[in-house]
């Protein structure tokens, strides 16, 4: 599969002019010669992104569904070329800034597990003599495993369903990460039995934290939604968003123990219940892995001692 | 600019077996062909990816920063595809779902505006009789401007640093964003003058929250730091990470007052201080904008009426 950034900015000139030959026109390329472009992107992409009619063209469902990842991913990507290319102004003073970091531990953590993360590596590196400097990046999970393994990280803290998934990284398990359940709390959801939970979700707004399309916590997910068999959801990319959702008693949701410690330090959200939901639920895993340098450090032993020599995050949010 | 997925995957392959002949008998083509590909990608870039050298190949300075840039489009377009190719499952499902919305307002909000936007928001919609169900995404401000100009997003929140820049959307500015600075309770900066902040702030540690690179806020960010001529910064990209290295008392930073709305509600963040900065640093803009069709919409007229007949964000938190 070949997608070119030429063909995104073809695609979005199109949708944008909602016309292929003022697109072409714009573009300063033939109209078959974009039509031809197009039809290639949509072999591609293996779906059709827009429908002709009397008006001009117009976009498909899926074309729709396309159209933010196009967006995004042009972001993106010019983004990464324009300061890498720039050799003067604050964009290249940012970039020599990021990349001047070899005096300073490279840490990647998944958002969701800063406030378990941080208080604890700050604990060890106040601690540690040799005064390390400190680079945090949040990324997601699957993101952080890719780096660390490529050395571009020398720590990432980072969930998985299953610790021995990771090949080609050696991850060590902290701990193990329990389901909770969010509601109101004057929901029904509060009393209900564990074991009978399934046969009541169904039928009440259930909302999923973070887009299970997207790459973030997908596998988490989908052991949500195939336990309680949830067929309806409304998805919320924010955990802010989702937590208001929550308080303004118009859905509720399940999610692991360390997300919801975000909740926890919120005032605002101390209408929000939580139901732990033990072991009804399989276990995420909180992990850790080092770049094969990194590991032979001390400061990292430092921090491994640290990390387990802990209680696991308290699961009673709110 | 051509960039293709595939050349990303060959670049990852490389880097991963740090060897490009061992790259080429992994991917199935032959090593001339690889080497010819890299150099392809590398002129389209602009600069080197690798060093050649005894053990192989080794990351040049710019290849490492570009690799998480990679990493992340890579997997974000394989995302995409993945799940409007899929035909059953949970993905496809999900897909359902999130295209399934016609029925419900989609509502795109920069994450940072959240605390501002949200409760504003569920006023005017638990008001309304007609029940609009409501689909939040959260996005860059960018980002956020080019999908409601192509209808994908009914409504949008978003920054920006000149209110009339928008030429394919009809900005409406709702208030200016007051640039506040946040420091440690016990620091000096709390108690010096605005007009000497620029002599002294040079040599103190300052984060910039968010990373300019991206096009988050880089224009509110350039601004910051022309006029304080701060050479010399610490990236953090979480404004979790930020507030933690603030009330450890490691850092400071300047922002906008409506990101420090986040905190205000976060009790462990109790430790840090507030000083606004008055009109000493150009303002930022704070605007809504409408797809054309939703423009005419009552519920439209009556969002717009409770946002701007309210007071701004409060600029005391913490």
């Amino acid at each position: 599969m070949i997608i070119g950034l030429r063909e995104l900015r073809f695609f979005l000139e199109i949708v944008a002019l909602k016309s292929i030959s003022k697109a072409a026109e714009s573009l300063h390329i033939t109209q078959p010669a974009l039509s031809t472009k197009i039809k290639k992107l949509e072999q591609t992409l293996g779906f059709t992104l827009f429908e002709r009619n009397w008006e001009g063209v117009q976009l498909t469902t899926k074309g729709g569904y396309f159209l933010p990842y196009a967006v995004q991913l042009l972001q993106s990507m010019e983004d990464a070329t324009t300061v890498l290319n720039q050799d003067n102004g604050n964009a290249m003073q940012t970039f020599t800034e990021v990349i001047n970091d070899s005096q300073r531990l490279r840490i990647g953590i998944d958002g969701w597990l800063l406030p378990y993360v941080l208080p604890r590596l700050y604990k060890v590196l106040t601690a540690d003599t040799t005064e390390h400097g400190l680079k945090i990046v949040t990324q997601p999970s699957l993101v952080l495993k890719t780096l660390v393994s490529h050395s571009c990280l020398d720590l990432a803290f980072f969930y998985s369903v299953d610790p021995s998934e990771d090949k080609a990284i050696r991850a060590l398990p902290l701990y193990e990460d329990e389901m909770i359940l969010l509601c109101h709390q004057s929901h029904a959801l509060l009393h209900s039995p564990i074991e009978h939970l399934s046969n009541v979700i169904n039928n009440l707004p259930f909302i999923l934290f973070d887009n299970p399309t997207l790459s973030h916590h997908s596998q988490i997910t989908k052991r949500i939604t195939d336990l309680f068999k949830i067929q309806h959801f409304h998805v919320v990319d924010d955990l802010y968003t989702a937590f208001s959702l929550i308080s303004h008693n118009l859905a509720f949701t399940i999610l692991t123990a360390t997300c919801a410690l975000h909740l926890q330090n919120h005032s605002i959200f101390s209408s929000i219940a939580v139901k732990p939901l033990g072991n009804y639920l399989p276990l995420a895993y909180i992990n850790m892995a080092g770049s094969t340098s990194f590991e032979q450090s001390p400061i990292f032993e430092a921090i491994t001692a640290a990390m387990q020599n802990t209680k696991k995050p308290a699961n009673n949010a709110g």
